[in-house]
């Protein structure tokens, strides 16, 4: 028995209980009991350590993103979070650095009511894989073919922080209140989990903003065989971004900024009274940008002119 | 859109069509339903190179292996195997090597009807991280903690061949017949799905030996609360081992061998007629090899003496 076997114990230190799960970590397999009527959304994703996130980021801001990150694609499609499995490489074991990974993860594991229901500890650079599951209802699923010309688009929050951020941490900018407020949007991203149940009683299309705004927007535009248009005028942006940027947002770099992990969907225009009622009733901010057209790339307008914007997507650095 | 996302085209290629599978590959999720009553049973592995298989393994082998030892897994809870998710880490892109890597892979999916339901390609040291889910009635789990003393103890298959196999390649022993066959024993790991599924009949507490059968066996003794008692004359093995050895097997090396992914499992004395007749019907091969003790650590015999092996596990090269 390796020593790698022997971290397996950090696993269990999460605080969630949940009756579907029949069996937890211990033997060959979890076993789990599916609630009955409903399909499971799962989605899976690796983070690198300096490729996704930076290797200097702190073993907790990592344990919380790799569940973010993974917990966002969930609610991009509008499901209701339930089981997590967690496949870790590390260089060697570092008690001290697992402890704290664990302390990030369990936080929004317990958060969300996620139970970690399988783990791999393996040596190798460091490298994090996580699978997760929902509960859906499969034909209310935000899938990103749902778009039709006339949807109006929206995004949730604020766009392009956690691109300052990672900009700020690669280029050792000096820390003041705006710098760090961007850096936790960067490191402790919040997947818009409700935003995405209260969207399934909707016909919308969603993804999560990983990649870039419009990289992202025109894998809905792609999948549903339409194109768009988006006003630069009204992309959120937060006082940090304006404080940043000297109220003169480069919205080259804010519309292929990735990891904000905010949501950008689309809405009939005849549903979109009653969106609002529902998103404001339970304070979720979301802010119409542009609309869906037939066909054609993604438009960018300013001052009702049109604004040459090239997606690049995320700059894996 | 980097040039891992391009890549994910070679995770179209596999054949498995399956009706469960309500929302493949290209979403943020893939949506799936699961049967009404069963429960699922998951687990998730990695795989990294140099550590759980040698550098110099071809892609096809690589692929195959992957999903062999997953699978696995899910024989030792006797699941159903059903859908996978697979993350790679690759250093670059490199189509030839993907093409093999997902060849190798496809032909043991199509073999189990395994559907492909997700799938990741990051940039970093190699490595791939799979999930796979099955179907399981819960009640008749293979749980490693359902041995009782006086259950007789087996295995399937031969021992000790893929340890051969694994010697021979980071010794460079020159190729011959029963070298080859221990390295293809190493190289592409039967997964026992069909025993598994067969065994969910009877009162077994099962494990794959994926780090040594001494070492696996203790896994079942102290989930179970029991000891074990092993006759090393009983301890099948195949006519190349033999041959290797020149026949005297040297049963350190050979109980502790990892990578034979044989099961390991224990059966009351009572339902082991009816065990040999529906394994022989099916055509599968066990052997008894002991029996569970009420307590202590396993001892192994040989003509009805102690002999002193230590459990070592799987000694990651």
């Amino acid at each position: 028995v390796s020593e790698f076997d022997l971290i397996n114990h950090f696993f269990k230190t999460a605080k969630v209980n949940r009756d579907d799960v029949l069996l937890g970590i211990g033997d060959d397999c979890a076993i789990l009991s599916p609630p009955s009527g409903k399909a499971l959304a799962v989605s899976t994703d690796t983070l690198i350590s300096g490729v996704h996130f930076p290797e200097s980021t702190c073993a907790q801001d990592v344990g919380y993103k790799s569940l973010a990150v993974n917990l966002s694609d969930l609610a991009a499609m509008g499901a209701d979070p339930a089981w997590v499995s967690l496949a870790i490489s590390l260089p060697e074991v570092n008690e001290a650095w697992l402890e704290k990974f664990m302390l990030g993860f369990n936080e929004l594991a317990t958060e969300h009511n996620v139970k970690l229901i399988g783990g791999d500890t393996t040596q190798g650079s460091l490298s994090i894989t996580i699978n997760v599951s929902g509960f859906i209802d499969p034909h209310r699923a935000l899938k990103r073919s749902r778009a039709k010309p006339g949807d109006l688009i929206f995004v949730t929050g604020d766009i392009g922080d956690a691109g300052i951020g990672l900009y700020a941490i690669l280029n050792d900018l000096i820390s003041n209140q705006y710098i760090d407020f961007c850096m936790t949007r960067l490191n402790r991203p919040r997947p818009q989990v409700k935003a995405g149940k209260l969207l399934s009683d909707f016909r919308v299309a969603a993804i999560d903003i990983s990649d870039g705004l419009l990289v992202d927007l025109q894998h809905i535009c792609r999948a549903s065989g339409t194109g768009a248009v988006i006003n630069l005028d009204k992309i959120p942006v937060s006082d940090s971004l304006l404080q940043y940027y000297n109220n003169k947002p480069d919205w080259q770099a804010i519309l292929n900024a990735g990891d904000d992990y905010e949501l950008c969907f689309t809405c009939p225009e005849n549903e979109c009274d009653a969106l609002f009622s529902v998103m404001t009733a339970e304070k979720i901010d979301i802010t119409c940008i542009g609309n869906i057209t037939d066909t054609g790339i993604t438009q960018c307008l300013q001052n009702d002119k049109v604004v040459g914007i090239k997606p690049k997507g995320y700059n894996h650095f």
